[in-house]
């Protein structure tokens, strides 16, 4: 067998160094520029995704009654004409039983060495990814490019590595001798052996469909477990051109490819409830909606079940000595990728009296124009506004920017208007709705409102807008949370007080992108409040994928 | 504060290596003989249990509204007249949630440091201990001393190394410095905090108090979650014993003592499903009987739930070269503790024709007498039988021995009787009730029978052995398995089989207690079969008790 293990190690050793010490680190291209990758190689992606349109997407799959799609770009408003497989469950199941045995047997080096393996190869084809994700997600080509690409594959990656930590861990054989009372030495060899918890089943976004993909898959198919991917309905190509590369890696080292499959539904008949009931269903990984998220993590006993949904983010701005800087980075939050990404702001906390600046107060009204103003900014080159926002994934987007601007009435700070691509005329977009409001609207701001409509919430005072903007993550969830303070003795309140609610912090971020979590150095979700229950990654995420049986034999 | 991490590092750092090479080590003594201790220990640790009796045992709890006490000693049928304090849930909930930000603010390795030092001084009163655990959970002075002693000891250790692990995994701090397009580099330092799930509430069992109560204790405490100990009515005195350490170690430097609590309920009004349906609850550990064990895995949505319960223990005797010795072994598990441990054999599966002694077939009838002579043989100096049997803890014990006798008939192989102790005439003991069965009385065998009740089970061959043994571990639990056979293809067959369902296995055990399970060395419970959902101890053990939180600053 090919020796992936040995031929990917210093890959994974590299990562397990920056899971270790936390630097910034990725082991793919981030740049789709052609300054780096030269003229053929983007092109070649762009035809490949092209030759894809219109045509069935054959992953070979047995139990295959039914073939779906239902993929519309939102930048062309053209379906993609792309069918997928929809194999029947209990086929599928029947099928994926044969291979188990196998994978479960093969040596965890065997393991990793394959899915490191699937990684490298699905990083050969990031730029027809970029144009898949594109055309489903809505994501600009540059944030399909490195944040669907090398920072989700980098996901992936520190999955593995902590795969690999919680699996050596466990040593293959140990010699044990001890005497009891007067009978002489007992000498035992054990051995120890990993096995799998089951299928695994992942339950991907629309909007993001490798990021927490990449992750699950490598998690649970490291540790032994076969893996059923079910992509969203609007978001099905990016996936199922992972599935593609995982099973001909598969295939081509003599393991059965159903270890890895993949069900395509549609809206109106979706597959995820029978997939995650079943049986032989051991382990869920999920992201999507709260609702379904929590409905999964209250309905499936004796499963392992990993949500990551959503909450609201929030910034607190309490002080700044650079209001113009501040403002564009928030802004900037609420502009980047149409604000669907699960790290977006939604909730900007104001003191009803205003920002201090540089140690003068800032009244209210100043404050919410320069965070308006610094959107305006962002969106003045409509190049940069293309790249930076990207689309709507959906129909649905453009309707809750229209149900938030109708409730938000005589409130609106700034409206929401169709941007305009020159290369897209008929793309789905939206620049930012945002709405004044106080906390009599709570019942506005108190739940994720999925797409670009922001509250800038005028609280009673700094302390007030951190007591609100922290229930809120304790009760709604949150998975990004900012505070902007020049003060040393608020910033450490406002650390201990979203630590107090399960949620992580960031402090005083500037001239970067605050959306951004890096693969390696972030613990992604906490899984300490209602916007997911697990960390992807750390240990606790691999550790109950697989379990441990020994045998031991008196030496004779 | 105290230094105990320093102090007592390289006790945990011994363990650490036991459990990355797993040989066999043990941290405390194993023998209680006044050869290895003096005379004057052992003595003081007798009248120190001898001053309990009859009095209230204090812990200095609040909310103690009822004080509650029914053990009664299996040895001298008395009751032993100590009551507990049994604290209203609602009260003591509140007054846990005081102590417990302070003990989630404390470093990992003070934590660590007042586990170890927790299980120091529960070293020191082992003597006192034993005699506890003999009189309440009915186990013999040197199993008592041994096995709820150091063996049990070693495990709240060996958790501890996993718990101290899974810490040093996540580092405190890191720096972190990228570039983002043309803005500059953005250098962030970044702090990671673990923070506990919430209240962890340990269920112990009546047999063996302690032996999964120091693991769930150590896991749960070390990763910062306040503890409540809930032990059985019938085996109190050795948890208070325990939780009175842990509360005056923790007042010593300056924690809250409600850190680690006790509710001592009764039979009649049990308390476990107040404490485990509490919303801060947040962590069950449960020993215990199968069905409240599934409840809790089915029941507890959210909660992390980590159980071992039961299953029925398993031998498959194909072939031996020294029939007296496999016999020996086996009847030796008939026997220690009176069978009431979950490492004991139930079900000896034989193959009908006969077992392959030395090549040569011996008659089923043969090996059967083998195996109940075996028995005799174990109880033939009473002295011994004392030590080995030890007493039934309860008389639903007896009572389980008369009804299978009745179901038993004329099947019965050897004949339950009482052992008569003399220094303990009024002892509850029974020797082991074997019982002849086949196949078609699976309805008996294919569940625990709690106490000296197994079953020589005559399949219709070796194969239909197996088959039987592993069909029962997969549907029925199992915590032990044991195999018998000098056919090389036929042993690797039956490790095959045990690990298919999840279990693990013993091959040719002989010259020693089979029922030894090794902290360090044995995984315990594998999770896989409904004997239990968790391994005590592993990474997976101890890695969901706690989350993690960052915060990041922008390095101005």
């Amino acid at each position: 067998m090919t020796d992936w293990f040995s031929q990917h190690r210093p890959l994974l050793d590299k990562a397990i160094d920056a899971c270790a010490r936390r630097y910034s680190w990725s082991g793919w291209p981030e740049s789709p520029s052609t300054k780096v990758h030269g003229e053929e190689k983007p092109a070649a992606g762009r035809a490949a995704f092209e030759a894809m349109l219109g045509n069935d997407f054959s992953l070979g799959q047995p139990g295959v009654s039914d073939w779906v799609g239902e993929e519309v770009s939102p930048y062309t408003g053209k379906p993609l004409g792309i069918r997928y497989e929809a194999p029947a469950p209990e086929a599928l199941f029947g099928a994926i039983a044969a291979g188990r045995k196998d994978w479960a047997a093969a040596s965890p080096q065997q393991r990793m060495g394959v899915c490191l393996e699937i990684l490298q190869r699905c990083g050969e084809q990031l730029f027809a990814n970029a144009h898949a994700t594109m055309h489903t997600s809505g994501q600009s080509y540059v944030m399909a490019f490195a944040g669907s690409g090398a920072n989700a594959l980098d996901r992936g990656l520190e999955a593995l590595a902590y795969a690999h930590k919680a699996m050596s861990d466990v040593p293959e054989t140990a010699s044990w001798e001890r005497s009891f009372g007067g009978d002489g030495a007992a000498c035992l060899d054990k051995r120890y052996r990993l096995v799998p918890r089951g299928v695994s089943v992942v339950i991907c976004c629309a909007t993001f469909p490798l990021w927490n993909t990449y992750p699950a898959l490598c998690a649970s198919l490291a540790t032994g477990n076969p893996v059923i991917l079910k992509p969203h309905p609007a978001a099905t190509l990016p996936v199922a051109m992972v599935a593609k590369v995982c099973r001909a890696v598969l295939e081509e080292v003599g393991f059965d490819p159903n270890l890895v499959t993949m069900v395509a539904d549609t809206r109106a008949a979706p597959a995820a409830l029978a997939l995650v009931e079943h049986p032989d269903t051991a382990i869920i990984d999920f992201t999507g909606s709260p609702r379904f998220g929590s409905y999964l993590e209250q309905n499936c006993p004796g499963k392992q079940v990993y949500t990551e949904t959503a909450g609201c983010n929030s910034v607190v701005l309490e002080s700044t000595d650079d209001l113009a800087a501040t403002a564009r980075a928030i802004a900037q939050s609420l502009c980047q990728a149409s604000a669907q990404m699960c790290t977006s702001v939604q909730n900007i906390h104001l003191p009803a009296a205003g920002v201090k600046v540089a140690g003068e107060r800032v009244p209210l009204a100043q404050v919410q124009a320069a965070i308006c103003e610094a959107v305006d900014g962002w969106l003045a080159d409509p190049r940069r506004a293309a790249t930076l926002c990207g689309t709507l994934f959906d129909p649905s987007v453009t309707d809750n920017i229209a149900r938030y601007r109708e409730l938000a009435g005589d409130r609106i700070l700034r409206d929401s208007a169709p941007l305009h691509y020159a290369e897209f005329p008929e793309a789905r977009t939206a620049s930012p709705l945002v709405i004044a409001a106080t906390e009599s609207d709570r019942e506005l701001y108190r739940q994720e409102v999925f797409g670009p409509v922001s509250f800038l919430i005028a609280n009673s005072s700094a302390e007030a807008c951190l007591a609100d903007a922290t229930a809120n993550a304790r009760d709604c969830g949150a998975i990004t949370s900012h505070v902007y303070s020049v003060d040393e003795s608020f910033i450490e309140a406002a650390v201990e007080a979203y630590h107090a609610v399960g949620a992580s912090v960031a402090v005083n971020l500037h001239g970067m992108p605050i959306n951004f979590a890096a693969a390696y150095s972030d613990f992604h979700v906490t899984g300490l409040n209602p916007a997911g229950n697990a960390c992807l990654a750390d240990l606790a995420f691999v550790t109950s994928r697989f379990r441990i049986v020994q045998s031991k034999f008196m030496r004779s």
